[in-house]
């Protein structure tokens, strides 16, 4: 067995000794304990990775409070976390890039690419997509995790490890932007101050947008959300979108409260679009004489393609900075408490595991 | 005055003696009568349109039966109809072209070509925009009309006055499969099989979609869009859209029913597009998780912006058969019964008006 | 061994019988020969195709005149071809799609999959692409061939296996399409009237081009271009591009002669774009000042990306004659002299081989 | 006759007398005076402008220095000048906006707001446009100007007179980058380092550019390139462009050296976007093979459409210095030195004429 890596060296004979690693395992509803895993072999084309930072997405808070999204229901052991950094353990058959000890970010899912969707550059939407800590893939609560080697991202030693783990939902924000078009002198509209609209709002910044309007209803997130940029926030607690001095030209809806769309989705100019990325409630009700008269654009987003390499390019470049969102960190033995931060504490914007600690 | 264009011809001293002519004026509710005006005149820019072909609209139909549509209410006596066709019968100051004499058809609304909508080319979107039949702005039930010279488009002699009429509307269906981005090869569903849907049909089929189901309630629209191309036809009193053996990548929805165009959506595959052109009800309930799941984008259309280029081209090619669509012609003093034949005919799909018959 | 494949059955103690197939392979310049080969095997995700039809390309002939294009040497024993039908004759691990005795359009390269430019979306720029019959990868003109799943496409009987060979070339004309932005109402200039040139017209008409200009110096070309929808037709040796009635607003220049695509550059309209297909000479002399103040977008294609969904819908639909393409059909014994029935025979259009014959 | 404006006033009987200003005329090559001429009235729709800052062009150099621009000849005494700011001092019949004593920064020209071409979005490309100093259109070297209402664009007090006047060449560079897609995270190369060229820089990194790197002959325009934000300076006359660590993904061409662009373009990667800005030389000898296999897109730019909105934006936002840019400030009756002070000195950026001194 490799010191450095804990990885299993091929033993005599071709047999190779397993290396035990420990997981944080979600085992039930409010259950979920470290146990002691295999560390996984990267096959053709896959690489390891040691996993440095891992941060906690709503997505695993609420399989951990309710066991399900939707469709997608834990019916067996499954490891959370798809936010995640590291370094590269080992190579995999066939591989050759990245190298072993290369820092890397995880991007933490892999599609078939063959499909249409991925032949067309969508590869977010392909239906044979395996994605981390959804039901049945493990995700990234755990010392080493396998990942495809194109979607191990190299970063320069300027991206700390949350941050590079931080590049995931970055990478939510990107593509919302991307979806709204936002570019230089963009009017934007953000709902929700979570950490997705806190992300959105940088995205939005380094993609150009001089005025962002981000509104919620928790002050702190508010007050965030000014220092990282926002040119102007709304508490919808007291104040009305509707009032806004000059209607948005894209809107970045983050909240996940459907009920409040229809008044963000009023407030929009000519021409202008409104991109989904919050998650809640079944059906919007859509303001059908708005969106015709105006042309309104009303699309959602499912995760994101080919936003890595931007996402390293604003981090890096300092344009983005995603260390300041970090609020908690955690032992993955503490994952339970990581995963509930969020819920217990207004002030919590992001919090992070370290599964080495 | 002349006697081939009805026109005034400039008497001595500069003063210009009036011309009558014969408008069909809507009064009030259900109250339409011939009533004699003036020849209008044409200021700079414009020029004079001879009527030779006016077609009737839902929306015509709707301001005769409810006196509004929306926010905008018939407060004075109107005259009706904006899909115009005639001959050009007088110049304005400063006009070279199109030449007297030259058939035309008429995009019926003038924008301010100034504002920010208007010079990103969205002048659908202008606040300024001036249209014919949408109070206080009179239309096209009249022996003659005054638009901006850039407006009457000419057309050759093998598009026909209805036909040349019928560009408007094909303009809709135009400017619907633009906003769908329809293409070569595309799978389209059209829900509803009145004009609008039948010339959206054609459009998509010139466009080059291979696939276009057409679905409706009347069984004569749908015998007419088999007719016309569609290579499906689904009676939704009987079947169900979720049962299409391909998901589509573009929905028109062309019927004006939101509560059913929640279904057509779900019908729809990944990255589709939904554009909403029937006009009804005030709020679509939008399947929120479908929308993102499957990153659709679902947009409105407010009229059209350059389409008549491109509706002259394919008509004049013989891509489009507009004249097929025409179920009933009428003279202007039978404009009332013009404006109801829709309405008690379920086999009459376009009724043309001869405003100089 | 399997009678009606040809393909190895699994001996027992899992080694596998290999089956003889015949290929006519490019030995030097000017010298193509039948050898005996063995069938390839499917590996992970691929399928051996029973080739039906393969059409001689330019480049076929190219190599065989010349041993190279550009920078790509035969350096070793090639078999040539690479517009390939058939029939899915086994299938490799994994693949569940097609099956076997489908009919099958090739789509004859394979990328990485995984580099940027696979994932996102511009395959056809795979720095690791292989593709067929470009050294040192052999190509189709062999009794059976080895695909991967994805890339060999079904089609439907009524597409005939010439056809179903001849959708490479048509994906070209696709693809320049898509790069030109052709529409419905488009005004197109297509230089170049031989097979390249005419799947170009075709598609351009297919994707709704209303006016497409057809120019070479072939009289025979000209009149099948004029048979298969060409609107006008201009033979260079008599009469000027810079004559035409309209700008046109895209070029695709299918002849291969830059020296005379600076003239079709300046018949274009503003904000008109010309598409380089044609290979031929290292330098295009741009005229400058015409195309910044006309803004035109000048730009070429390599091979193409999604389009064989596009072009099986295409033909299937009856948009696109690919049979009327066809003047000669070759057994594989008579190879070589497919590669020169274009050069000696200028009625001559595109040949096919039919390998197992 | 208004003190405050040096405009003349109604006299009675509706009878206006005509105030005079001064304006820099150029009667000849090399021979520009002040003359006094009568202030614009503005007609409809128009304004006019007291003018603060105009700065000079290279093409005002050209002018003065060759009394001629391609196609575009001086013909007869022509006011140069075509950047400009200044505040609004009166208003033609019909217009309420922008008011009297508004700062604003004029767009330079007036299209003729109906053709296609403006009807598209694209008013750049009127034929009909009449465009500032460009014979015999006159310019801003005077006092005051009428320009269109929608074309004065009003400017926040924390734009300087200087400023206001550069977003015209700002404009430029926006386009440019419009036209190359740059976008956060891309990777960009300016060729040339001339106000155009810094302008683009800037524009560049505002649309979020990570990499831009600048080259030219010039160590002290490479060295404020630098100062700007380049990551990266090239000095060509010792250095190569081939030897860049990552292929670019846009180009900018400022430089206006057709002779060196053939280098730049072989530098850029697959799918990247050449961008061709600066003006000389009648051809640009693009390498067809590089264009094709890396399907390069190539296009010119045409000053510019929809610019000043963004162009305030990003300036009032302090993600854009123009000031920094202004290496000189001239009176009026120092126009001719205004002219030449560039080709004289190597540190020279851009000047300015302020008219009012």
């Amino acid at each position: 067995m490799s010191a450095s890596t804990g990885l299993a060296a091929p033993a005599p004979g071709g047999v190779r000794q397993i290396a035990p690693m420990r997981a944080a395992v979600l085992r039930g509803i409010g259950d979920v304990v470290v146990e002691e895993r295999s560390v996984p072999e990267a096959g053709p084309g896959q690489v390891v990775v040691r996993v440095a930072s891992v941060g906690v997405c709503g997505s695993d808070t609420h399989y951990y409070e309710h066991g399900r999204i939707g469709r997608f229901v834990v019916e067996s052991p499954l490891v959370l976390g798809h936010e995640a950094s590291g370094e590269v353990a080992a190579l995999g058959p066939g591989v050759t890039s990245p190298v072993v000890g290369q820092r890397v970010s995880v991007e933490p899912g892999i599609p078939d690419l063959t499909c249409a969707q991925c032949l067309a550059g969508r590869y977010n939407l392909c239906p044979g997509m395996r994605f981390f800590a959804t039901p049945p893939v493990d995700g990234a609560f755990a010392e080493y995790v396998v990942v495809h080697a194109a979607f191990a991202h190299p970063v320069p030693d300027t991206v700390s490890d949350d941050a590079a783990a931080l590049l995931e939902p970055l990478s939510v924000g990107i593509w919302a932007c991307r979806k709204g078009r936002v570019g230089p002198g963009s009017r934007v509209l953000i709902t929700g101050a979570g950490p997705i609209g806190l992300v959105s709002l940088q995205a939005a910044l380094a993609f150009g947008a001089t005025e962002v309007v981000v509104s919620d209803v928790n002050p702190a997130r508010l007050a965030l959300a000014r220092e990282l940029g926002a040119t102007e926030t709304v508490d919808v607690r007291t104040a009305d979108l509707a009032d806004l001095p000059r209607p948005p030209e894209v809107l970045l809806e983050c909240s996940g409260h459907p009920a409040a769309t229809g008044d963000a989705i009023r407030a929009l100019g000519p021409a202008a679009r409104a991109v989904l990325v919050g998650m809640g409630g079944d059906e919007l009700r859509l303001p059908l004489s708005v969106v015709q008269e105006r042309e309104l654009e009303v699309t959602g987003t499912f995760r994101y393609a080919g936003t890595w390499p931007t996402a390293i390019a604003l981090v890096a470049a300092g344009r983005i900075d995603l260390d300041r969102l970090v609020t908690g960190t955690y032992r993955l033995d503490q994952a339970a408490d990581a995963l509930v931060a969020g819920r217990r504490d207004p002030q919590s914007v992001k919090v992070v595991v370290h599964p080495q600690t």
